[in-house]
């Protein structure tokens, strides 16, 4: 089974800029959105009990601009699942088009939202995220 | 002495839009920085102990447009202090000029973080309010 | 036919704020998003060609949190069609609960987007406006 | 003559989450006001003219939290000044503290704004950005 999954919007007015296009920290926004749309498909949840993913690291690569009504595509797959940590790869495309916009990169860390502390993702989690 | 208070900063380009200005919801994080540095400068901690200040209403008039790189500047004064709430009036100029781009109102309740209730204004806040 | 019209998005993570809810400057984004379908889907093109509808006014009453996951709903109607602007009226809901969580309202002023003038709405967008 | 440069601003509520600290997409747009200001002191104007600097990449390590009413100071230096674009470094830190909180990375390209192609920095702006 494929671990890639599509999460996509409207880009909002609110979201542009006077150069404008979208405004590329939307598209860190959009890839935490994608990430989240991702963990409850797989039936993960967010922010719920014990555990939650802030990130380490976040990237993006902009390749061509995204614009006021495009209905903007992002694919999340995971790259890696660590003991501690995912490595998530997005890809940005819009509308009917498979050119792609931009590529981005973001790694969430699995925590004890109690200490805040980095632990070892629960079976149960990680079996969803291999699946 | 006076209840008004100028709070100031740098429009950047992640608040404009494609309309070349300012994004008009910005006016209301301004409102709220303002208020919040007006509280400060009241010593009211914010956000800290039982006490925070949720909005109930906030509302502005846009008379003319704010652009990137203007100075706002946002003078917020208190209409009314009542029981349980405070209603702020703001008044939005840029840069040396006098001329106003916009005017806002806010009403921000004393609530019990705890309950989320809202409670009488403990005496303290409410004679440094009134100061 | 009715002039209401209902748009609506799962709350994101980066809406919220550290009360735990989503910050109150995200329900004026959520108007403009849900003004913007309901043009669309009258037919009437936004920023595009000659005509702009910057906002006058934007005023919003909270009376209940809205939590990250939630489904936000937002009714849009017309309370007034003027000869040079529009007076929207929101009400916000959330998942499948009729309870109102915020009331709203908003004046799109019909401009020339050349002049950046308060123009007459043209006819054939007061006819679907009005539709 | 250091290349290095420091901007700040007190982190403000409506940048925070429910996680209860500044959302990591912030620090993206702190990154940009930090260039913005960077470029300013060294006399190049944004936006002005022929000369635009959209960004092909951006990047951050996220190493501690950065909290609501922190004085974030992000110092920006120029990590390499290529013929069509330069790459920035920045360091976030809080306060009074020495202490990284979390690094960054922005390769912005001039660009005519007229066509939105990658020129040749220009030989003024060149020298000003080398100084």
């Amino acid at each position: 089974m494929s671990d890639s999954f599509e999460w996509s919007r409207l880009v909002e007015f609110y979201e542009t800029d006077l150069a404008g296009i979208a405004h590329f920290s939307n598209f860190y926004r959009w890839m935490e959105s994608a990430e989240h749309a991702f963990l409850r498909e797989r039936g993960i949840a967010l922010h719920e009990g014990e555990i939650g993913w802030p990130r380490v690291n976040a990237q993006a690569d902009f390749k061509k601009p995204i614009q006021f009504g495009d209905h903007v595509r992002v694919r999340v797959s995971i790259a890696e699942v660590r003991t501690r940590s995912v490595r998530y790869a997005f890809e940005f495309r819009v509308n009917e088009s498979d050119e792609i916009h931009a590529t981005g990169e973001m790694i969430s860390v699995c925590v004890n939202l109690g200490t805040m502390k980095a632990v070892e993702i629960p079976v149960e989690i990680r079996t969803r995220l291999e699946r």
